[in-house]
Formats: C-alpha cells, structure tokens, sequence
C-alpha cells in the first residue's frame, strides 16, 4: 500500500524515468529475440521481399542511440540506414549492448521541460522530443513483431512478448 | 514559433490528450491495415501456426475499449479472448469504429492525477494505470506488425508505418 501510495503522488502520465525503463525493457526483449535467431537465417531469412532480422535489427541500432543523443546534444546527426555488409548476431548484440549504455548516459542530459521542444530528428523529421522517442520505441515493436513472424515461419518459439 | 514556445511551456513527457491521441493515430492505421486485406484472408490466412490477421485484431478489440473502460469506472471487465468464429472485415472495422468512440468517451473519464494508480487489468494483470494503456498499445504494434508480413508475403502494399 505504501507504493500505491507514493505513486498515486506523481502527477503525471508517465515520467523520464519510467519512458527510459519502459523502452530498455522493450530493448531488453528485442536482445532475447535476437539471441533467439539462428546464425544463419538472422543474415539471410527474410518473407515477402523484405529485409532480413540483421538488417531490421541495424536499423533499430541506427536509431535508438544517435537518435537520443541528437536530442541530448542538439547536434544534427545525418540518418544512416545502410547495411550493405549483413552484421552478425555477435557483431548486432555487442552494438545492442553499447547503445544501451549510450542511451542511459544521454537520457539523463534531457531534462523534462524539453520534451516538448519541437526537433527535426536526424536533421529531417519533424516532431517533439516526446514524439520522435516514441517513434523509435514504436518502430522496434514493429520491426521486432516482424522478426517475430520470422522466427515463427522458422518453428522457433520467441520470447513472451510481455516479458521485459 | 509561436506553437514552440506554447509546446515548449507543458512541462511533462506527454499528457493525457496526447497520449490518446498518438494511441488513435495508430488505431487509424491499424484500421486502414485492416481494409488493405482481402477478406478470405482476412480470416484464413497465417505464418507458422500464428492467429489469422481477423484473430489478431480481434485480441486487440477485446482489450482496447473495454480495458480503458476498467479503468475508467472502475469496474473489474473479465479477459475474453475468444474468437471462436472468425470475424469479417465488415464487423471487425464495424466494432473498430465503436471501440474509437468508446475510447474517447471513458478516456475522458480518467484524470491524470491516476495514471499511476496501481491497478489489475482484466482482473488479473497487474501494474499502473500508464503501463498498462502503454501495453494496450504496444501490443497494438506488435500484432499489427505481424499483420504487415502476411500482407507482404501476399504480395501486397501495407499502408506506411510513419502515416498515422
């Protein structure tokens, strides 16, 4: 009762603190589905002409950190989603687990009045603070329920999806 | 510059009226996913031993308006997740556009002072008011994601992700 409590006395949907948590738990979850791939079809699975794990994987990688420190720092960083060379599970969770790191460091610089300050991330997108984190959260759900899909086509069971 | 300095004066990660309304755009996705199905494979078609795409977005009508309507009054709503008949197009966009209004109506209902009162949803599930909306609509995402790759792997153009 006494958590109840407490937390009935913040005045607000949701806090910085408890976003950040809220997405490393989804980034969490997208770990475990990675390490859920087989080697082999992580680089070269794919359905309906789309892009394979790896690929969708980077992507995320590509967004999530630069992305957050873009914000923290208001230096424009230019959007990079290429993946010429298909990175390997090893070469994808080592870049996973430095950008959550990289997202902690830069989340602390962001205090709360900014966000809603209007932004264009990677110099191109417009929107808030707000919106454009909820972007790239939005955007890993996506992407992973897709790799998902993948590893169902595949016969592996994934992670509960609402375990973070 | 005017709307900058207005938006830059709300000093919170998102309030109550946004968050609804980020929630409605992507049920308005999820609703043009919905009509870009054929109908037979609407209701037949799936990956890996998955739910059909009707199955799918039926979860998401058992959870979306009654579980905002729980924690509006209050009153504990049992989880129905069966979908023992599978659902048309036509009735599912039918009580897709219901749920939008039922939404509405009993979000309003809901003060920010209670996003984090603790709550079981469903009677069962625990957590806050705030994460417990948030896994309505994450859970919204991630099946709708699925719902994309069967329509790419039927060879068909799903509405872009960003278009809300």
């Amino acid at each position: 009762m006494n958590n109840t409590t407490t937390a009935q006395s913040v005045n607000a949907v949701i806090t910085s603190e408890e976003l950040l948590h809220h997405w490393q738990g989804h980034r969490s979850l997208t770990r475990r589905l990675i390490v859920a791939f087989p080697e082999k079809e992580f680089t070269e699975f794919s359905i309906g002409g789309m892009r394979t794990a790896s690929a969708l994987m980077e992507e995320l990688l590509h967004i999530a950190a630069p992305g957050i420190r873009e914000i923290a720092t208001r230096e424009t960083i230019k959007a990079d989603f290429s993946h010429a060379q298909p990175k390997s599970k090893t070469e994808i969770l080592k870049l996973w687990d430095e950008a959550t790191e990289e997202i902690n460091h830069y989340w602390a610089m962001i205090p709360m009045e900014r966000f809603h300050e209007e932004i264009l991330a990677f110099g191109m997108y417009p929107g808030s603070v707000w919106s454009s984190i909820f972007y790239f959260i939005d955007n890993e759900i996506h992407h992973r329920a897709q790799a998902y899909v993948y590893l169902r086509a595949l016969g592996i069971e994934p992670p509960a999806f609402y375990e973070r």
